[in-house]
């Protein structure tokens, strides 16, 4: 899958993620209008409005990137009926060949890790069956736990080639509180991005490893240490757009052949109807909105690359 | 909730948490082959057959306990299917009376952390409706993203009166990997041990905390440390039975008073009935299997802290 990854970035000359990450306070009032009438103001209701919402942004995009970023809590907070939108999300954005990077930050026990890693990433066994559950092509994980809350997502992994983007260095405001702390002459994100390179290496694709890494798009010097302490870590960089992360603070997260990392960004593109430089759209028309902020951001980031 | 939670622990004199963690293989052969016939080898029997196993299980000990812990994973692993039969359990445990710590190790920055604190714990807003959709009454939580991932569970739980659990040593054999570094004078678990005392302060209840922490039964020097740094901080303590834990190690996760601790078990009470110790109870009574060592296992804490 990484391999799969490196080649549609190569192709859509877009080394970008969007974020499906809806509230239901993005959805426009056309569509909830809708989907209230239809099942009433409930849980599935809201449901069906993020995903008719999602489905028009992914139809909007598809043929311009190469990934995206479903955040599962966005969905979860709606219960069984949001898991479901997420599910249909998942499948649906396979159907439009798009990779899907399930932002999961699951992370437990050896068993339990096991077990989250078998329902996002593999095949559950029932009796003489085996099905997927979630079935995303990368997740992302946390490490707190140490190696043995991080090998069974491994594991799975090498059976499914599927992968990994592990928490480094978030991009929130209190990130620093516990992953910037001094152990000796590093930082604790710099311990964990040399486990990331060390896990990585047993499971490696044709120029990056499966396991790659999270580190934060608002932390750009964070960044360029911790791209040299993994140089074969894919890197997932959130926190571009609304977060405050902008092209030209990015191009240390890559290597110098443009690869090697993978900017996010959410809110950016998915309310960009929203946002002042694209209200013209209107609310009607906020999937066009979307694709008119993916090439924006296409161009802020290619353009940086090219200027360094 | 940390108010009832203490109660309940000193009327069933029981500070153990029973966690209703199922695999599949767990479940005795005449609950599948039932469920089976009735949906086929697939998500939806796998689910029927975890949900009646916890059934019985929970009417079996429901009298003799204060709290449950259903680890999500078990459930995720099954997709939607599985995530019902999860709901089923909380819903069903509620109607028991017995208070739900959802083992859910969520943690994400803030606008994400606060999707999942209203998913479990508070309640989503839908057009003029709220909802409450998981509606557990704790969930553990991670603590590597800090004080913004933790915030917004904590304003949650003061809207609610819920409380957290938050990750700060783990039961598992590579949890020092990270946790146990050294920080000037402190390991990581201390530092963040005092994140938990300092976050809990501004939410207490009569005695206690709403805020807790996890610190893993297979690490009791940790634990006699940990109870000193987090004085108003209730401590959910894994890793008893099948991890290794015992009644004797565990004296000094609780306050002088027998309180402050609450024992977690998963599979040394659900797969009570293929431990050689109950076998004769047979798989058709594993429900009674569960009880003899619910029983067992109060008797073995209770000795141990009226024997110091």
């Amino acid at each position: 899958m990484i391999n799969k990854l490196v080649e549609k970035i190569k192709k859509t000359k877009a080394p970008i993620v969007v974020g499906l990450d809806p509230m239901l306070s993005y959805v426009p009032e056309h569509i909830t209008k809708k989907t209230f009438h239809e099942f009433g103001e409930t849980l599935e209701g809201a449901a069906e409005a993020i995903w008719l919402y999602n489905k028009e942004i992914i139809d909007s995009v598809y043929d311009l990137i190469p990934a995206v970023k479903p955040q599962i809590a966005m969905y979860e907070q709606f219960g069984v009926e949001g898991l479901k939108a997420f599910q249909k999300t998942v499948d649906y954005c396979h159907e439009k060949d798009l990779i899907v990077i399930g932002d999961i930050k699951r992370g437990d026990i050896g068993s339990t890790s096991a077990a989250y890693a078998v329902g996002h990433l593999g095949k559950v066994e029932v009796g003489s069956k085996k099905y997927s559950a979630f079935n995303e092509d990368f997740v992302t994980v946390n490490p707190y736990l140490g190696t043995d809350g991080i090998k069974p997502f491994v594991d799975i992994c090498k059976e499914e080639k599927k992968g990994l983007f592990i928490l480094v260095k978030t991009s929130n405001p209190s990130s620093g509180e516990f992953q910037d702390q001094m152990i000796e002459e590093k930082h604790l994100y710099e311990l964990v991005g040399e486990h990331v390179a060390k896990w990585g290496e047993e499971l490696m694709g044709d120029s990056y490893s499966y396991i790659g890494a999270v580190v934060g798009a608002t932390y750009p010097e964070q960044g360029k240490v911790l791209r040299k302490v993994m140089p074969k870590s894919f890197i997932l960089v959130p926190g571009y757009g609304a977060q405050g992360g902008k092209g030209a603070d990015l191009v240390h997260f890559f290597d110098e052949d443009g690869l090697g990392a993978i900017i996010n960004s959410s809110r950016g593109i998915i309310t960009a109807y929203k946002n002042e430089a694209y209200a013209s759209f209107g609310a009607e028309h906020f999937g066009e909105a979307s694709r008119a902020a993916v090439l924006d951001m296409i161009k802020d980031i290619n353009g940086a690359l090219e200027g360094r």
